[in-house]
């Protein structure tokens, strides 16, 4: 792992900062998701916002649990339980001074499975459309770590 | 985004040192005020954590949930699920070499949202407050992103 | 905090590189094991998950809350609410050339906490187990915390 400093100025690390970039933005995209979907619902978690209601029998009606609402939800927390992992180990993978195609190819099958996480968690697909994605994603991440552990290990 | 090791050593960087890590301070003592609730309310998920109360009916009474734990549970989440995109796009972002004052704005404009947010969320003030503070906060994430992704896109 | 660089190519940033993905590796592994107990006790969140199930009331039994599962999913939680502050505060800490003997010390304790965090939490170990490698956790990223800030702080 010699002379780090040399692969920030990489073109492996220009292309980590577009995947790590893409794929944080969808993950930010479910937070709007869910925002939109309390909205349009009406299904709020907090007393206060539920000001658009007149009577108070109608507030305590939008303090609930909505299953599309808690779908998509359940698919933002995996996105945020595998994407922490992938920025992170992907950053120093980056670091470890990695062939260009081989990199390349690790960011891409990570997104690629988030995407495909996503569209089937939201939708609903049948299994094992979202299964298979998952462990995809995992898979490109294991693969990094494995990478950054056997080329710097110092412990 | 040639030369980005010259960032690192830069102003820019410095910054965002700064608000990154006083903004995951923030969010850590969140974890501290959920501890502090649990223990002085008497509010708890674990059966082994109500170690203190003798009686098994005493114990079977601590596992419960409560409002206002599960108010600052929801701050602690948006927190994460906020200032995790900041983190990852901002230090991205400071590495495209943006002129000082621009970077400090975003940083300062996303930091000072969050703590607006905080406040808003755990003392329950009437919205838009909390709906603002977050709608700014991810406003700095994506005009960040937008400048990543405008200097260095590598797909 | 003058010449960052140099401390990219420095054996602290190896040394956190290690410990970083050694702790990720750590939790990412908790998403196997909820997936594992899901799997063999057959409790899921989403009915499409229930597919190896034939009839519709058997599907609806496998759609419920199991404590175990709860349990791992409250220890993963936590940790992704520890560490994601680890390794944003501890990935800046490197930066600022700290002593190698305490840098490595830090990561040290912190790998070590979570992993004690972790077999207190899943196997319920009796109290105050659990909250003490809790607080050594937290106490360690602070440390380093502290440091980022006294060292390089830019406001």
């Amino acid at each position: 792992m010699a002379e780090l400093t040399h692969m920030i100025d990489s073109e492996v690390f220009l292309a980590f900062s577009t995947y790590a970039t893409i794929v944080t933005l969808k993950m930010m995209l479910l937070s709007l998701l869910i925002a939109y979907f309390r909205l349009t619902k009406k299904v709020f978690a907090n007393m206060e916002d539920t000001s658009l209601a007149h009577s108070t029998e109608d507030k305590k009606k939008m303090i609930r649990v909505d299953p599309d609402v808690e779908r998509v939800r359940r698919c933002h927390q995996n996105d945020l339980e595998n994407i922490v992992p992938f920025i992170v180990i992907g950053l120093l993978y980056a670091l470890t001074g990695p062939d260009l195609a081989t990199a390349v190819l690790h960011f891409r099958v990570f997104v690629v499975s988030r995407i495909c996480h996503t569209v089937s968690y939201v939708l609903a697909l049948p299994q094992p459309s979202r299964a298979l994605s998952w462990v995809t994603g995992m898979f490109a991440t294991f693969s990094m770590a494995y990478r950054v552990l056997s080329t710097a290990l110092f412990l």
